[in-house]
């Protein structure tokens, strides 16, 4: 039996609460506790709280120590939403749109999403999860420790299920843990340019049943959008998900009012993800359904598109969650404090409802509420210790590093693998 | 006599080319050698291109070899614009920010520039140093290797010293180069409230002189903004600043068109920065001097303020540098490869262009093109290795982390310091 206690925090953030989303003003109620501990005992939070309380613990004796330092303790984060498998970054089309050209010049130019599904088609199992990996250790270092992962560059079984499998393997070996969503509806493939519902037969009867029976997907998801997939087409996928027993996740309304939140929230889809083009009927609906409402402003950053009006679903009343949409082509960033950043700077959510839309809420957007998301007796020991001695730097400070090493004036300034000179 | 020998490079960047800064379509020439090799003698560049050149170089035998790990190896960056000295973070400031508060109301509230400012004075010099050298491993880790480094949080002769004094204790003790301006002319202290010449008259006869003569600032600033200082004002600021040997450097036209910009073309002042509200007037005039142009996005990004416009500049035949503009109120970030995302996806600028701005251009607008902002012979071997095989994955990737250590289930999935359990 493995005890840690961890003492000497600042500012303890258990996120704690009853195992439901934070909606509105609990959004933004967050309690740091002064100088609190926390117990972990076989990967689970065994005690929590202030500090008195936790070494009381008769399990707290001959546990061993971690000094945090006077540093924040929070839950790591919960990014519900995230394309991290694929065969190659997108640098030309990034490249290409600094010179002013448009999404759909890059596709005429052989760029665009196509291009990744071209290059993941053509990747082996073991070269996807091997990147997989590689970009894994990446949102670890940035304090997320469960992310769900999608499919959708593949868009034939093979690919679709190669990908999936992927996940699995890289998944299981860890830390981080993968959640796996099956959106093979992402768009339609070239070889059925023009034959959509052909594709959506082959989606429902084959790819769905499949991944389901496998056990390789969670959740299935739809991108409903203008050009891509109706809501009738999206009503189509969630029923043949729901059919195999997986919940439903939506891409609704981000570049076009195309009315997949309201088909989210009519479902009980578990969350609606984007919703820059939301307006008030469709607020007023996500905030009366469980579905949990995710922005995704990364992308929107990175596209220098509008970001989703987030003071009012959170005045509405709606349970809002905040992800990195990490992928290759609208949003190259694994670190959540960077999305955290964004909301706070560009779409006037405090430090508190960041925190909790993405901690306790992104639990939520992946059916983890009661295990997930939270510092509270029972589950998962999920913790970040974070440079900082208040919770309010973690979305103020902007940026990071991604670098091996800097050599200054010929001597080693700075080794992330320890290189000495 | 210590070499080094830089191997396997997937693209080597060097920035070499004459000693002036680059405009207009020289910006976007990077020309990346693959598998280049750099060689590293005392401190500076002994040799650097490709391998095989610098392999036959008779000093690269018995040198001791660094494997880049088949990674990008770039210049370090040269940030020309930041104040990393003071006693606090502007947390409250953040937070109610969020809360629509305004920058005026944050002054009426005690917050603002004059918080940090009672703050610094409150401070010991010690104390200032030890927070400005934590914040020098920040830079470093991110890539930075030469940071221009302000006062003005002092606004009396004794804090600017004070901070001055600190600057020149960190950069001593490196790794970090520290290049000191005095910034006394950053706002009317409240002891001088409506008194602003006498205090103009403070800083030119006893500041200026002072710092100079102690040799504490290498530049002089002035924060030439309505409300703040006009141009007559700067000007007195800059000419006092040229009699005492300093060059001058000037905060022009970030939020309103004040007219700082033409000023710094007119006396050549070593840069103008931010310049946000420049109209084509302004940009030609900067064009058609030796002033580097200095960009400053991650206070924009910060506040939600409109970018500069800097195609126009670019295309006008500028001298375009970017820099962080680092600083508890407007932005609390220390990453310049943050700042390149910001150019790349909001301003129109390519990722050879934002290398060049954060490198070459950014040595000049310290005086120091000579000597850093690229990897050429005789000049200093600061240079990074990053984590990445094409140099465009440097602007395209965002984000980063700030964190000490991560808990999954109960075991350590990532620790910065080495904890091991």
């Amino acid at each position: 039996m493995m005890r840690y206690l961890v003492v000497n925090i600042s500012q303890l953030l258990t996120m704690a609460g009853p195992d439901q989303p934070r909606r509105g003003k609990d959004m933004g109620s967050v309690h740091p506790i002064l100088d609190g501990a926390v117990l972990v005992e076989d990967g689970r939070i065994a005690a929590c709280g202030f500090k008195d309380l936790v070494l009381n613990d008769p399990r707290a004796r001959g546990s061993r120590i971690i000094d945090a330092g006077g540093r924040v303790v929070a839950p790591g984060f919960v990014d519900s939403h995230s394309h991290p498998v694929f065969a190659a970054p997108r640098l030309s089309d990034f490249e290409a749109r600094t010179k002013g050209k448009t999404y759909e010049q890059l596709a005429a130019d052989g760029g665009g999403i196509l291009s990744t599904v071209a290059k993941t088609r053509g990747a082996t199992q073991a070269a996807l999860t091997a990147g997989l990996q590689a970009r894994m250790a990446r949102f670890i270092e940035s304090g997320t420790t469960t992310l769900e992962a999608k499919s959708g560059y593949g868009l034939d079984p093979d690919t679709e299920l190669k990908m999936l499998r992927s996940i699995a393997t890289a998944g299981s070996a860890g830390p981080l843990e993968l959640v796996p969503t099956l959106l093979a509806a992402h768009a339609v493939p070239p070889e059925y340019k023009d034959r959509k519902d052909d594709y959506l037969e082959l989606v429902c009867a084959e790819i769905i049943p499949k991944a389901a029976s496998e056990g390789l997907a969670r959740f299935v998801d739809v991108f409903c959008e203008a050009g891509y997939f109706t809501v009738e087409d999206a009503e189509r996928v969630l029923a043949a998900g729901a059919k195999a027993g997986l919940k439903g996740k939506v891409h609704a309304d981000q570049l076009t009012l195309s009315g997949g939140a309201r088909l989210a929230a009519k479902l009980g889809a578990v969350s609606a993800d984007h919703l820059e083009r939301c307006e008030d009927d469709d607020i007023r609906a996500l905030a009366a359904s469980p579905t949990v409402a995710t922005f995704l402003p990364g992308s929107d950053y990175f596209l220098a598109k509008p970001y989703p009006p987030a003071r009012r679903f959170i005045d509405a009343g709606a349970a809002v969650a905040l992800a990195t949409d990490f992928n290759p082509g609208s949003c190259p960033c694994w670190d959540m404090r960077m999305i955290l950043s964004i909301a706070c700077t560009q779409m006037g959510m405090t430090p508190a409802e960041a925190m909790t839309a993405a901690t306790v809420n992104g639990a939520h957007a992946l059916g983890l509420g009661a295990t997930h998301g939270a510092l509270q007796n029972g589950k998962a020991a999920d913790l970040v210790c974070w440079e900082a001695s208040d919770y309010r730097e973690i979305p103020y400070y902007f940026g990071g590093s991604g670098l091996s090493w800097v050599m200054k004036a010929g001597a080693m300034a700075f080794s992330k693998e320890g290189i000495k000179l």
